[in-house]
């Protein structure tokens, strides 16, 4: 690692080692830069989800037998783990198939219950799809219409145009705490504010954001938090929605899904629901992959999110400087993005760019990045994004650069 | 393996070894006899895993390189030979977090779009939380009805009873293949028929059937088929539903979850979404998992369902033997249950017993079984519970046999 000095003692030396997906199939290193569409799984992980399917497997919260009950110790100690890791509590979490079924979850169960005709959804130009068509779907159902926030010129949402669009009849915000495309860093701070002066709930997607933010939920006034395990170090599979206590207990939020585990008393005559988060948990849960979910943020809080977060804004930093040094290329986001640098080359369709890069063992993504109206609002059908993780380093960059380098030349630019 | 002879030639003799959950902590083995609640896994599914954890970790279905390429098709090929394995087709299996998922997915994306006030939905007395509650809530949100298919003597779907009781206003039949508390398998032509007759589409909840009696879905005349991997030898934290191919076509069933992956193209204008299977299947899926679901298929596959319900239906017929001679138990179910015994010892609480069985190395279940209104027709508050699997053999009679024994002297009844 060549972090500066600072970063180079927090972070492990040889961190990568722990990663065995860094690797190409003959061994070379690979220069990973799509951490944001999906991390790479450090051994601990896959360690823990492999002996949770093995020596220790058993279901939850229902055996008489002592295996079941460990698992259930071990299930519920992943939902204080992951919880503690955002600042949150364990009553608050509610583990899920990932950050996008939670945003669905709070549409369907607090959408559903709460939202009707001539309510406004307040929504922003970047947001991914996953946290649009969940609101368009449950907006056509209950009647609800949505705003879009549009973006500043060096591509955050724009608060303050959002402060002057927002009224009474809104009663939800939901925006990216970093854009998945961008890297842009939302005033929490500020969008919370916004969202309490008139009495909307606040979600934030956290997808982007927990891995490279430290991030305390207690003092963060929102209203839920959805962040999945995959883009975490962790397994797929799983995420998590964070909400808080009071509006849990408030019992506002419907049923999601119906099975068991998620009930008090089920009867032909009428059932009854379990309370808390267990009600927004039916059927067998990924006991798997929560408890290796729970190494994930064990993993990650080992090395600190501050350490990750200094790292990947250095590698940023580099990175944007070195392709604003290009004539022929545009960089988007502002100065200050979390770890994302999404570009684009004149001439050059970014898959191309990234097929070409990918015979150099360089992995970036290319397209809209499940974003299409930030790409609608960009002007452009896609772009070339590079995103850094706790395992990224300057040779990656250097990776990059030759790549492009090469692309240039075969494409006779150079 | 102490099967007959015609079984013992099919099942390879050393099994067990390929399971790491088969043996206590200590090392001894551990005669687990709660398959029904989930089933141990091989350490082919293990492996597979952490494979696709590790070395071959990439996102699917959106890189431009080469890794993130294997990986979708891994993906789909996993898809494929799950769909395979039930006779079905790769374009009508949806990938879901599990079976649970599944049902509530066909109550809301197809129940909304199609039931009225006054429509009316099937089900039976027997059947688990997961195939009632997910109706209990579309019929509150549509005005749909309920109505519930008695059992016969020795506890089957009565589907003479239901029969005399469907209408033209019956939408939906949804009954369990096999029932997990009883064994009892569905004559699933004959519900067919009789869904066919007046129009109403049929659900079957194949979770305990799809581990144990061979299965053409090709051939067999249903809508919709659920089942979950954690119960077929496979991960937790995804299942399947099968939809038939032309339902899925004709686009009667509304989008489930919005996000990432289902889409055609999203606007804030208005959204279009992806055909098929993809419409259901929004956000990162469980990559690993589904790459691991086909590993179980391809190990149960190799053993034959036909050799495992062989195997299960010998030890059943034995427990059931053995249980029946002593005047103080009560089993419940039908003679040729597959697989699945549950049983009561008058004064002895289910409970009480797999306690004590478990410190003897059985492990059993012991309660409702998500499946109270069962318990409820059957007059008692919980059973126990013996479930067969692959790796089930008579020792695993005999441990549970003489833990019995021992309970009864416990308690003083001896």
């Amino acid at each position: 690692m060549n972090a500066p000095a600072a970063i180079e003692g927090m972070l492990p030396a040889d961190l990568r080692a722990d990663f065995p997906g860094l690797r190409t199939a003959d061994g070379a290193p690979w220069h990973y830069l799509d951490t944001a569409a999906t991390a790479q799984k450090p051994r601990a992980v896959i360690d823990a989800m492999a002996r949770a399917m093995g020596e220790d497997y058993a279901t939850v919260h229902r055996g008489v037998y002592a295996r079941s009950a460990n698992m259930t110790a071990a299930y519920e100690a992943a939902r204080e783990a992951v919880a503690r890791f955002v600042g949150g509590r364990a009553d608050e979490l509610i583990f899920t198939r990932g950050a996008t079924e939670a945003i669905n979850l709070v549409a369907q169960s607090w959408g559903r219950a709460s939202l009707r005709p001539g309510d406004r959804i307040m929504l922003s130009q970047l947001e991914h799809h996953s946290n649009i068509v969940p609101w368009q779907l449950v907006a056509e159902a209950t009647g609800a219409q949505i705003d879009v926030v549009p973006l500043t010129d060096d591509h955050r949402i724009d608060l303050e145009a959002a402060e002057a669009m927002i009224t009474k009849r809104h009663k939800m915000v939901a925006f990216a705490h970093v854009s998945n495309v961008l890297g842009s860093v939302l005033d929490t701070a500020r969008a919370a504010a916004m969202a309490r002066s008139v009495g909307a709930k606040l979600l934030l997607d956290g997808c982007q954001a927990v891995p490279r933010l430290p991030l305390d939920l207690a003092t963060l006034d929102c209203d839920f938090y959805a962040f999945s395990a995959h883009k975490l170090y962790g397994p797929t599979g799983i995420g998590a929605l964070w909400v808080r206590g009071d509006l849990l207990e408030s019992g506002e939020m419907l049923p999601y899904q119906g099975g068991g585990a998620m009930i008090d008393r089920v009867a032909f005559t009428g059932t009854t629901f379990a309370p808390g988060t267990q009600r927004f948990e039916a059927g067998t849960p990924a006991i798997a992959e929560a408890i290796a979910f729970h190494a994930a943020v064990d993993y990650v809080g080992a090395i600190g999110v501050e350490a990750i977060h200094a790292l990947e804004t250095r590698l940023t930093d580099r990175l944007r400087r070195e392709l604003l040094a290009m004539n022929d290329v545009t960089v988007f986001g502002p100065t200050d993005s979390a770890g994302i640098v999404s570009f684009a080359i004149d001439d050059i369709h970014s898959h191309d760019l990234g097929t070409i890069l990918d015979e150099a063992g360089v992995a970036i993504r290319a397209g809209h990045h499940c974003a299409q109206p930030l790409m609608d609002y960009l002007g452009v059908p896609a772009t070339a994004r590079a995103s850094f993780g706790l395992y990224s380093a300057d040779d990656d960059i250097d990776a990059l650069l030759e790549g492009i380098a090469r692309t240039r030349r075969l494409f006779g630019k150079a």
